[in-house]
């Protein structure tokens, strides 16, 4: 049974995909980014230092008093590589890193209009690159197209030979910028949030490259870290978590996906009994 | 429980998907073409005349002893728009001529590697024009590319504002050329015959089109006659047929989709107790 919360955040919900379409101009874009910085970010709370960074690397760099020194959380917003930013995701990130008692960098990498890929996953690499020069260990949470992103990130670390996160969580990934996923057709009508099967995301010059770093449906996971999904059971999107856990548990990675019952897409950006929850199972899970 | 003789296609299911590969050299299609006409063919049986055609209608024509003179099946093979042939399905389509008592054409239409689309989509138009011109209904039954080729024909007549088809069987249904359905993924092992998740067929220069004549799931199927969908539980292109459901469903087609529990991609090609209930369902719906 769902919260009376989560039965608001639906409703929410629902006012966000009424407002939907394919063909988003840029000011649009630009407009919706600094509303959701103005309405959702939160101040930083006494506990914790923020550090703003601009550059090779870009995004908030958040010091907690008394944290473990030897881990940090790299934090990927989504926002379909448009909308999304790290001051308007503070709340979720910050209540992560409550929970995991660590410092965190929520990185602000570049989307379209002003940039197109791979500006994005080089400047995710890049975040991690900074976590890893002052950390030991590196864990990450992403979601939606910040989901993408993490499978991405580490996807390019895997090929390059590079040392991997310790532990990943996604929530609500996307796996493939074609979107034609069978969920993305019959939870048209269940889905509150997202309309699903519509055209590409604007960033992708050829979203239909096979190229892993663009849909990651076309990785190799094998080698892959621990990987928590989370999904809501309406979504659109909820197919790309079936077919990556499928893809991951082939690949022998230790995987868990988490399919929360009649919720929708990143229903962890909602303040709701449901989201502490999952909060709780994905800190724990990240700590392990 | 599966019959004996389907336990035995099983086997010889898994012996084609252990030859498969997504490098088939023209040679090689050309060989295989010829070994199917050669080993699968069938002699015209007494009470049919056969008639050959070459040229802008292509096929073989096949005319009953007493059979009604108003309908006409037009008859699509698959084979990946390579592979197959009038000749090597001329089992199936007598088994179907002779429940429904009456006369066929079995489309020769143009594949790779002689030929690339849209030819083959004009050459299965030819044909159902070449038929109305004779007959005044057509029936039509596709398996597999043929089944893609019985949608693609329909949406294009509808889209030129002409008479349709009065009734359409299609068998393991593709609908899209980009093979990243769900099905393509979690089936990959449970489908005996198919691979899956594999690379686009190379009849078509731009597979990763959203034109509905190229993949039919961009279609619209509003005003479509009847439509009978069959195919496997194991499938690697199940979820084509979920999909396509859904999208008939949704746009108010008399749409009936039969799902063969433990069955294979076009198991109605094997002569066995579940091909002849299948023929017989099919036979009944077309009939009606």
């Amino acid at each position: 049974m769902l919260s009376d919360a989560a039965k608001q955040a639906i409703e929410i919900a629902k006012t966000i995909k009424a407002q939907q379409g394919d063909d988003l101009k840029p000011e649009q874009v630009k407009f919706l980014r600094a509303d959701a910085d103005k309405n959702t970010s939160v101040p930083i709370p006494d506990n914790m230092k923020l550090e703003t960074f601009q550059g090779k690397v870009s995004g908030e760099l958040y010091q907690l008093n008394n944290s473990v020194k030897d881990t940090a959380l790299l934090f990927i917003h989504g926002g379909a590589y448009m909308t999304g930013s790290a001051k308007s995701r503070r709340n979720l990130c910050f209540e992560l890193l409550n929970r995991l008692n660590c410092d965190g960098f929520s990185v602000d990498y570049r989307q379209w209009p002003e940039a197109k890929h791979p500006a994005g996953q080089n400047d995710v690499v890049a975040a991690y690159e900074f976590l890893k020069s002052r950390y030991q260990k590196v864990i990450v949470f992403g979601e939606s197209a910040g989901a993408t992103l993490a499978l991405t990130l580490t996807l390019q670390l895997k090929a390059e030979g590079k040392e991997l996160p310790e532990r990943i969580v996604v929530f609500s990934p996307v796996i493939t910028q074609i979107n034609i996923m069978t969920s993305e057709f019959l939870n048209q009508e269940r889905d509150p949030m997202l309309l699903g099967a519509g055209a590409p995301v604007p960033y992708f010059d050829d979203p239909y490259s096979t190229d892993p770093l663009i849909s990651p449906i076309n990785g190799d996971f094998t080698g892959f870290p621990p990987l928590m999904i989370n999904c809501g059971s309406e979504e659109v999107k909820y197919d790309d978590s079936k077919v990556l856990n499928y893809l991951c548990q082939k690949a022998n990675v230790d995987v868990t996906w988490d399919v929360w019952q009649d919720l929708f897409h990143v229903f962890v950006l909602f303040d709701m009994p449901e989201t502490t929850q999952a909060l709780n199972k994905i800190a724990e899970f990240l700590k392990k």
